[in-house]
């Protein structure tokens, strides 16, 4: 059986990215992978919308967001997290671990926080030194309004701005240099079509100052300052996944040549056809500010979570994301990041038809595929 | 021309694992997944001669390096390393920031620690928590013996074993159990004959009571006690770099088929043969006590590296490794770990005899190739 990844991350790999991580390995220091470097660093700021530099690390999103942390702040730093699902919940855990001193602002699952509750945060903690979000929460479905954050959070406080953007860089509009962020993460299984194993980070100039300059944590291979300092070589400190970054260079030639609004813009689209989809077979969505990147759907009313992702993973091939935690069982989250085009999301929606019919819940035969289809034929 | 590698690390990469890691990816939670990381885990056991846990991590071997020395000690620990070249100088980088409290023994460059010296080391500091040691150090081709070291250090202390075995694993004879190292770390790119991206961490029964036992460094995303309660469910703790551990599982069984004792045998043979083969067109080796892993030659008397090195690059198509710090344009390494074989090492000696030729050194046609040949055949 034919079988198709809807996972946000990882997601599936274009064959021609594929096929150029096949070819013989090169060595680090040849001049012809520095020449490789050189250029995913600056696709890498036209990705990030920025003139300061993109590091790349090997290892995953995780990984970044801790040398985020441990290069920024050092102990007794008051850092303010955003929790509102699993990866918010993580900047929570790097910033108590790494600073001890975190202020963690939960927000209902699904639910994004809104600029007054910021300020808010804010002013309740004026000494904070850092503020860390999530662009697209992956275990929700749910965006928050980056542009708006960073905009209420230059306004009242001189607190660096993290942002996990490792579901969203290359689904949601994304500026780091036109809207203030200090940092930003992706990770290589997301927007960016390529197999799981590299973090990419944008560093804002206040950043590379404080990273520079500051006497911080003790930290090594995760150091953002031995990051930024062979970056300017077009080196990287340790030995990094060589053919990761050949299939990168690849990948960020398809974004290149679509263009990257045209990327957003497609991401917006194929949300906007899954979520109607979804609803016309009844399903009623989780999130109230749903992200471009994965959409998480409620489980229709009586359906067995484990029945229903066999039958559409081992009879129709099909791969979803289930829920987490509380929401274990009663959602589950598809994706539309990266490599998917509208026939895909047909694909996907016609799965779901099929899923419905093979364990008898009631739908109307082909809605979900017409909504699909009349979303993309109206836009 | 046809270009070969004969670097430490990256080292070549068989076509068939090439092929494997270019199929389409899967998601890391998959039941397909599991089993192949499961089989990945026992192979590696299989590698390393243990039955104690081998973790995978996503970053590089010095990635794997930090990781055991921020799971394993707190600030205060005092720790012995052994520099004996740029990897040596790494455990005491390492031990220096993460504990503070590092006693740093230097070896001359291409020379190994002595068992008599180790014991001396460990009567003057009796208090030592950890000694830190290289087997095969790939800056000056040296190895060191591990097995009379690790017997040496039990008898005369507690210390935790911590060995980088980075180019050693899967060219030197390794018995983590029998020895009674407590770390050994090796990496893909090496002996694995993988690109670079993937740790493998292999950690004893006491190492792990350390690490599961008590409050240590604040960590994350290298920590070993994450990696262990993962491990536990053939799992990783954040995704791991999927399409590189599928090419792991099929480089590990290449390593079964052969047989790990015949894979020793082999690295010897090719390093005996190397020695020879450089010997015969009046080249000097630089290490007192060579690594079967790769070799450290002076270069020709007279000799100019750049120009050498291009010759035997652009004009041959052969990548070696340069010397490092004093021995830059003094030395070269010839690597021969990993995906190597007979044929292979009369090919490296055919390029430098061409190389020889047209820079005009003076030598014995076919002297080289030919000491090759014969330590082949009279084997």
């Amino acid at each position: 059986m034919k079988k198709r990844l809807f996972t946000p991350g990882p997601t599936p790999v274009p064959e021609n990215v594929m096929l150029r991580m096949a070819a013989p390995i090169i060595h680090h220091r040849n001049p012809e992978f520095m020449e490789i470097l050189e250029r995913v660093h600056q696709d890498l700021q036209y990705l990030f919308r920025t003139t300061q530099p993109v590091v790349v690390m090997t290892c995953s999103g995780t990984g970044g967001m801790e040398a985020a942390i441990s290069s920024l702040f050092t102990r007794g730093d008051k850092v303010i997290t955003v929790n509102g699902g699993k990866f918010g919940e993580r900047w929570g855990e790097l910033a108590r671990i790494f600073t001890g001193n975190c202020v963690e602002e939960k927000v209902a699952w699904g639910s994004a926080i809104t600029t007054e509750r910021m300020v808010e945060l804010l002013k309740e903690h004026p000494g904070a030194m850092g503020v860390c979000i999530t662009h697209s929460e992956t275990s929700t479905g749910t965006a928050s309004d980056v542009k708006a954050l960073c905009a209420a959070i230059h306004e009242h406080s001189d607190a660096l701005i993290l942002v996990d953007g490792i579901t969203a860089i290359g689904a949601h509009e994304f500026r780091f240099d036109d809207w203030g962020a200090d940092i930003c993460i992706t990770g290589s299984q997301k927007g960016l079509m390529m197999p799981p194993g590299l973090a990419l980070v944008a560093i804002s100039e206040r950043a590379q100052d404080v990273i520079n300059n500051r006497k911080g944590l003790p930290q090594y291979y995760l150091s953002l300052k031995k990051a930024l300092k062979s970056h300017a070589g077009n080196d990287t400190p340790f030995t990094p996944a060589v053919s990761l970054i050949i299939g990168l260079d690849e990948a960020l030639q398809m974004v290149r040549a679509e263009g990257i609004e045209n990327v957003w813009k497609r991401h917006e689209q194929l949300a906007e056809a899954c979520r109607l989809g979804c609803q016309a077979l009844g399903m009623e969505l989780f999130s109230e500010s749903p992200s471009y990147a994965v959409t998480a759907v409620w489980l229709p009313e009586g359906a067995d979570w484990k029945q229903f992702n066999n039958t559409l993973k081992i009879e129709n091939g099909i791969t979803v994301a289930a829920g987490q935690d509380d929401f274990k069982g009663k959602i589950f989250r598809i994706s539309h990041l990266g490599y998917y085009d509208e026939l895909d999301m047909l694909t996907m929606l016609g799965g779901l038809e099929r899923t419905f019919s093979m364990m008898g819940i009631p739908f109307e035969h082909g809605a979900g595929i017409t909504a699909v289809q009349q979303a993309f034929l109206e836009a």
